[in-house]
């Protein structure tokens, strides 16, 4: 590494887990790297190349990885860092956009770039047919970052505008009882036999998807790597004999909202 | 084609345009088909390959075409209908489900899988930081299938619960004044500071990627094929010399809502 501003930072989605679903595009930005970081998890996921350097880190501590990646990048090395799924959608880019706006000045002129991905509830969709096929919300159920009230106010809204509601991060060793209490929220507001899906790892071997009613749905079902996804009115589902059935979004909606 | 039942469809995402942000499983669907259906321009993406038939079709007749799709599948083809993004976000996917559920019995005994891709929000969203990194919601904006008061609500409601908007098609030849009534709408709900990006064609060649405020955001930049992020109150505007400014919705929210 120099101290010339030669370095760059590509903050990489790898897609939801299978490397049939990371793009040509992320697996290039990672093989082109000097520097990996990222959340343990993910670096496991790509090969080792010789001569390239990685640094594992827990899944807190975002703004501290974007720092230290964005010096290394200063000081001139090619950094990578990686995000599952897509990095925009609840993950290090929006944490890498915003240690620069504090950062030092030199962090403004270094090369940023963002890659994209499938984000979970692309994938964890997919397996179940369309869920998310007319107007959706994503919502992140963490309250580490953003007060309590804030998710109840946005699930309530989201219930009454009929949006379908992709629910991030809905439960983790700190935040054990957020997604019971948004279950219950929710049941005040949409009818129980409203499907909701959980998925977690989709499109990968270990692969989970279930499919309840809001009536049903038990939060201990989830961990901090299921993605949900609460239908509306309007969702339907289609029974298949001997296959898994479809759950869909209609496209149209009724005159009379 | 045989009479038999080992046709099959797969309903694939060719992601935002550029080759590298297709995923290898689409390139793989794609390719192993003998019967490719979808809208003419995104046929035009992929390459031609002996012994495949290509039945391109407009934008519009959805339901006729993944009919035309389920019934060569149900005389044994193996087809591919290929949609731009991801199939489930306002694409083919939940077009292929109200067709399964509609259709005779023969196509519920069907192969149905779905690809998921890059959607264009996540595109777009890439090239100017990371404008969706807190709560959002996707909304198209066609009134073609939901009557316009529904779009209405719905955008009220999003601008009230505090989400980044991103709106799908936002505009085109039979609904030319439905995207500027949408922004009228919303600055009587948003300051006029708000930013907002104009997507389309993000990652390509002939990309077009243009940040504007609410206020002064022209309906007249957009096309049919531009996906376009609506900020709130917390979106950032990060400013650097020489390049880009950034665009990006911290991850943290004020505890007073």
């Amino acid at each position: 590494m120099s101290g010339e501003t030669s370095g760059r930072l590509t903050v990489v989605g790898l897609g939801p887990g299978a490397a049939r679903q990371m793009t040509p595009e992320a697996a290039a930005a990672v093989e082109a790297a000097d520097l990996l970081f990222g959340y343990a998890p993910y670096l496991a996921r790509l090969p080792e190349r010789a001569g390239q350097k990685r640094i594992p880190s827990d899944n807190r501590e975002e703004i501290a990885r974007a720092s230290a990646a964005l010096e290394a990048a200063a000081a001139g090395a090619k950094v990578a860092m990686v995000s599952g799924g897509d990095p925009g959608v609840f993950a290090m880019a929006a944490a890498v956009c915003e240690a620069i706006e504090h950062g030092p000045d030199a962090w403004r002129a270094l090369e940023v770039e963002m890659v994209p991905g499938v984000t979970a509830m692309l994938a964890v969709a997919a397996r179940c047919g369309a869920p998310l096929g007319h107007d959706f919300c994503a919502l992140s159920l963490s309250d580490n970052l953003k007060p309590w009230a804030l998710v109840e106010k946005r699930l309530v809204l989201a219930a009454e505008a009929g949006f379908v509601i992709a629910l991030y991060n809905p439960v983790s060793r700190a935040r054990p009882w957020q997604l019971g209490r948004a279950f219950e929220l929710l049941r005040g507001h949409l009818p129980g036999h409203v499907p909701v899906v959980f998925g977690r790892a989709a499109g990968r071997a270990d692969e989970r998807i279930g499919l309840f009613t809001l009536a049903e749905a038990d939060p201990a079902r989830a961990d901090m790597a299921t993605c949900i996804l609460i239908g509306t009115t309007e969702t339907r589902i289609v029974l298949r004999p001997g296959l898994a059935p479809l759950v869909y979004a209609p496209r149209s909606a009724p005159a009379a909202s």
